[in-house]
């Protein structure tokens, strides 16, 4: 740039070394056996099957067909194998041991590799059942708490491996930057550290430290959806998204980075297109960014059936051969068929002749040999129930409901109604007060989470858990508005309003649970992002009763309620937090747990007003001067980082290390957190930056380090939140990283100081 | 690409000439009075005030001020003046003589250059009371008539050049890619081959065909607001537009790179950041894709104090002194300051400190005074009321009748409810019936068009059209929802819904005007794109009474209706069509007249699905084979070129000269229409084409020509579409116009043919 003033100074950051450290023995094992095979044994171990299409039903049993195994190990040598019969639905883990244990016995017989097996075990064991269900990842977000976050993943490993299943597809750090997608509720929310920590914590939760060497306790992770998922331009799942060459790797590409450098072994690949282009035909994007970029030597993995989609959805190639072509030479080591055992025969004549190189199938199969060994299913094939006696234990549930408390977020308790005095007596009202399915969402059980009453019924929904804490005698359920039993996720029954009206006469407050029923990917695509009119109703019904109202939203994206909002003298968002949501909503409202969830993302105010908190200053404009006035604002709900405590925290004394920095110093903030309310509370300290003045229009603020401290009445606690200088770098448009001198304005809580950048650095590598 | 197996075949479109040829006489004019000037006098050509800074108020009268008017040219040397004084607020011609005389007087005497004084006469003459005021562009572009676009052109410059001003701020040539958006009605709408189309058409009413001698008929363009304006993140205005690299070049640049090469004489730029950089900014965008790669030798504006807004709103610069560096080395040669000579000041410094080269500044002067020249100033400064006899004369007036005729989209007609018989008796009701202000939108008299009932008060009102058409005793006018006269656009009084309730007791059928109060640039953002509930639950109320409704929607965009739509039994979208638009409404709901407009813009349908009718084809998904079932539809109101007749019209026969052709091939498409109902109407045939498959996501369609015929009952027209093979080209992910082999699907009406390019091309020139 001709304008830029500033001198570029060398930059010392270096560039990428190898994200996993390559294991000597492993590296020779794969040599050694990649030699000895053929091409179809090669191709065989790039290719992942559906559980359905090996088996059939009798007497409602799935069990597997020797022949069709047969065909797919035997002939096509198939390595890998997903998902769960039936719909899919959740199988007991000896069920599990069983269909496992035989396709691995198949598979070591006939081509002397084991079987992958792979799970969206997406919020715990999804498709386990009896094992513990944790809140969704949106609620991980927004309890800002890592150490639990990477807890309940060591748990879903323990009983994942309790299964016989070595593999999971997650975690999900797609960012949360659509409110209208039906996939908000799968990812820690719209920010990229937020995504980038939990990300990683979640990884060597799964995974543990040694990506080498994945213990028995542990599983191997597949990061996705590899990348700008979260970015559809209509907000419906799998469209195209269109993002800024800048946005994309400063901030989508940001949480794959840190995941894949904390050990990630295999990545999946968002089903949608970015600037036209599918992912999964981006070569720039699979092979240069993460293989090349970032040096790492795992496994990429498409979606369900994303080579089909070249040609039946995105029109780039004119069949399946060529769309295989696009997908194997782009940097897919595995195509997650599912169903059609052609991609073999198709991949092999492409070999054949010379449209996808020999070189680029040994690449693949290496690195999917590579996965085999670290996972150490080459000596261990399989593992057995009888062997995790902690499956789904007392300690485990604990954790879940620990991960729900500090995950639902108090908005609003105008006149401290909340908590509620014992002996209040509650009409507890909405939809969602008595739904299991509710509370969990999607990947609960099966897919769309539409049988999780049936599975989850010795938990809590809210309104067992109101009676539990409450007494029986005190809660009176009037729903006014019902989901039904079956069909599209956003169906109502006709709603019996005046019913919850005549209930409220002889209580004392309304808790009012509002939200979504269940739902997942395309089959959770809105038109109208409002909650529905008739629960929009019915609070305007009850409100005019005059007995004051608590709402209780829960769901997995931020519905509109601003014409509700004001009714409500208490809010609570609950978003999904799972089997334990219901008794961690009634310990908060009864105040015996203080609410510490923050805001994952943005919630929006209005229809129109869509953003997220990181939007660029210049979305704001002040009044100017003169004949032409142009004004606008931003106008949200609740803002990213937003949520209350039954106490009160102030800030002082916000510090750094330096007030003037180079890229490679390590600034050490700190600031004094005191608890000055009357009980205690857990406070997420958030240290955000602006960069005042940057070569692209810089964001409005950006958080660059949090931690969650507890804290009694009148304790102040001194909270250190070192970052990187290079951590206020940014990606300039010409896709490189940038850190300019000049101001920093650093802010935590109430607490304003500000730093200098002593020089302009600008540096290729993908890291920060 | 590697996964590319067509061949690239050598392509032979040559690289731009110039977009206008040079006139040695101006050439050697401007070189030999660049070489007599000063710095001083450079960086005076470079500014452009506000005529409010150079004078005062005296009795409600504006007058300039000798002193300011001597210390900004000849102090300053400043070489342009914009806008009208008060407010701004249109002023008769023989206001304008006398300021732009007395301007131009100074300047000749003090610098010897001629000002150039400009205006935004953006649908008509804006500022010239008395003036023929045309529909908006959005009408222009719902007519499809470029002759009637060329002719509106034609007069505005007439009218413009009466008043003494030889420059106008138009056309607009955004595209509408956001229903949100503000602006939506001042371009010709989604497309960008109409935006294209209309474009040129009034860049040559303007101008003339000649740009090199601009007749004292003629009035120098500004094309605006260049580029990417028309696709802010959040629907706001002039906030940050988020486009990829493809849909910059392929969709935004093109009606600029039509304009520009039709002799557009200047651009006005984008206010806001495409991609993070600020337009202003950026010298990509601005010297290396209109300058260089258009090989074009016009001059570059400023929006409105733009460069200030570099510091200020975007903060990529630290002070104004950066910010016209920024601006002025980016390619900017015009700052429309408004009010700020110190910008003088400070560029000479820049100068002074090496910071922007005197070459730069040569070249921006010399882009100024070549327009002047090519306006023919120096010879003829002023142009005089009295030899422009033909102002606002019945002519003109007529044209602006047939364009709001052609412009009105007849959009529902169940059971042929309209034309409306004779004797009809009619409820007039909602905001917009009896409203100028509504009919004319913003830029009418005064920047929000607040003004119009006042200035506009001899033209007919839907009510007063309507009286006139049908007789006063068969109107009654109960409008239920009024706007305030003073306040925001989007405010309204008290209700009375119950009023116009009862006065349908006595009618026929009822014509409900609904939509927006006039509004302009940020204050027209809005939060909620339905139409505003008081007017809809208006609609709701009349439509209990039984009565049959037709609906007029009124406004600058698509306000969502879907709750209303199903209601009405008639519905016309007469969008914003200017002085004339309740007269021609009148004919066309009597009959008088054939409604021939079609949909400019893709008309949503719910608050969450926005989108252009060239959306990529995986906007769409059908339901999949398997376990997971994705699929999701476009639903929209209304689509892309939509727009019903009191006639019929059948289409057969699609044939093309080519069923196999190269890049440099002509295509020429004919298409037999009939018309095949009971009266005489014009019909706008549109030609679409579908890439089949492409190495992008190809889009679901695009128009690629169109011709407005008309046909009498009965008669058949042979309609011959000619284009060029490389039309159906698009810009690839690496910025590069390609022609891919293989299949295009083409279809006019129901009419449908396949047709093939023979090999793969690829360009890197601007056109297609």
């Amino acid at each position: 740039m001709t304008f830029l003033t500033v001198t570029t100074a060398a930059c010392s950051i270096q560039a990428a070394v190898a994200a996993i450290p390559s294991d000597p023995d492993i590296e020779a094992a794969v040599e050694s056996i990649l030699s000895k095979m053929s091409l179809d044994e090669k191709i065989g171990q790039m290719t992942e099957l559906s559980i359905d299409v090996l088996g059939d039903w009798k007497d409602g049993e799935f069990f597997l067909d020797p022949q069709k195994l047969h065909e797919a190990i035997a002939v096509y040598k198939v390595g890998s194998v997903l998902n769960a019969p039936g719909g899919p639905t959740a199988q007991t883990p000896a069920k599990w041991e069983k269909l496992i244990g035989q396709i691995q016995e198949v598979s070591m017989k006939e081509i002397g590799i084991p079987c992958i097996y792979g799970l969206d075990q997406n919020h715990g064991t999804t498709y386990t059942l009896g094992g513990v269900l944790f809140p969704q990842n949106i609620n991980v977000g927004a309890s800002f708490n890592p150490t639990l976050a990477r807890r309940a993943a060591e748990i879903t490993a323990y009983e994942t491996r309790a299964a016989n299943c070595p593999w999971t597809y997650s975690p999900t750090v797609d960012l949360t930057r659509d409110p209208r997608w039906s996939r908000v509720w799968e990812n820690y929310g719209e920010d990229p550290l937020v995504n980038a920590i939990m990300g990683v914590q979640q990884v060597k939760g799964f995974q543990g430290d040694n990506p080498n060497k994945i213990g028995r306790h542990n599983i191997a992770t597949s990061v996705k959806h590899y990348l700008g998922y979260g970015a559809p331009r209509t907000g419906k799942d799998r469209t195209p998204a269109y993002i800024s060459p800048s946005d994309l790797r400063e901030k989508f590409f940001e949480p794959y980075r840190a995941c894949i450098e904390a050990g990630a072994l295999t990545v999946m690949v968002n089903s949608g297109s970015i600037n036209g282009r599918p992912v999964h035909a981006n070569n720039e994007l699979l092979t240069k960014w993460l293989k090349e970029d970032l040096n790492w030597d795992g496994m990429i993995v498409t979606d369900w059936a994303d080579i089909n989609n070249l040609y039946t959805r995105e029109y780039v190639a004119h069949d399946k051969k060529e769309a295989i072509e696009m997908a194997i030479n782009a940097g897919i080591d595995m195509s997650m068929e599912p169903y059609d055992l052609n991609f073999c025969t198709l991949l092999k004549e492409l070999v054949n002749e010379g449209r996808v190189s020999q070189e680029r199938i040994d690449d693949a199969a290496r690195r999917v040999l590579r996965l085999k060994y670290r996972l150490g299913l080459f000596d261990t094939p399989n593992t057995y129930p009888k062997d995790y006696a902690d499956f789904a234990c007392d300690r485990h549930e604990q954790v879940a409901l620990q991960a729900a408390e500090e995950s639902e977020i108090l908005l609003k308790n105008n006149g401290g109604i909340l908590p509620l005095k014992k002996g209040t007596k509650i009409l507890l009202t909405g939809p969602n007060a008595n739904s299991m399915r509710c509370l969990n969402g999607g990947w609960s059980y099966s897919w769309q989470g539409h049988l999780t009453d049936r599975f989850a019924s010795k938990y809590n929904t809210i309104y067992k858990a109101l009676v539990n804490k409450f007494g029986k005698k005190n809660i009176v359920l009037e729903q006014g508005v019902t989901y039904p039993a079956e069909g599209a996720y956003h169906e109502e029954n006709e709603p019996e309003i005046e019913k919850a009206v005549a209930a409220a006469s002889d209580v004392d407050v309304i808790v009012a649970c509002i939200g979504e029923n269940s739902y997942c990917e395309t089959p959770g695509n809105l038109s109208d992002l409002a909650v529905s009119e008739n629960q929009r109703n019915l609070v305007k019904a009850l409100a005019a009763t005059g007995k004051p109202i608590i709402l209780i939203l829960n769901g997995g994206r931020p519905r509109i309620i601003s014409d509700i909002e004001p009714l409500a003298d208490g809010i609570v968002n609950i978003l999904l937090p799972g089997n334990f949501g219901g008794e961690a909503l009634a310990n908060i409202l009864a105040g015996d747990t203080n609410p510490s969830g923050k805001m994952p993302y943005t919630y929006p105010r209005h229809q129109a007003e869509l953003t997220t908190y990181d939007y660029r200053v210049s979305e704001e404009m002040d009044k100017m001067e003169g004949a032409y006035d142009y004004d606008a604002v931003v106008s949200v709900q609740w803002p990213f980082g937003y949520g209350l405590s039954y106490t009160t925290f102030k800030y002082d004394n916000l510090r750094c290390s330096h007030s003037e920095f180079g890229v490679n110093d390590n600034l050490i903030f700190t600031i004094d957190v005191t608890n000055t309310g009357n009980c205690t509370g857990k406070e997420v300290v958030m240290l955000f930056s602006r960069d005042m003045v940057a070569s692209l229009t810089p964001d409005n603020r950006r958080l660059r380090a949090f931690e969650k401290v507890e804290l009694k009445p009148g304790e102040t606690k001194t909270v250190t939140l070192p970052i990187k200088a290079s951590d206020l770098a940014f990606v300039d448009y010409d896709g490189k990283w940038v850190l300019e001198k000049g101001k920093f304005r650093m802010q935590a809580g109430t607490s304003v100081m500000d730093i200098a950048c002593n020089d302009t650095y600008k540096w290729t590598t993908p890291n920060k």
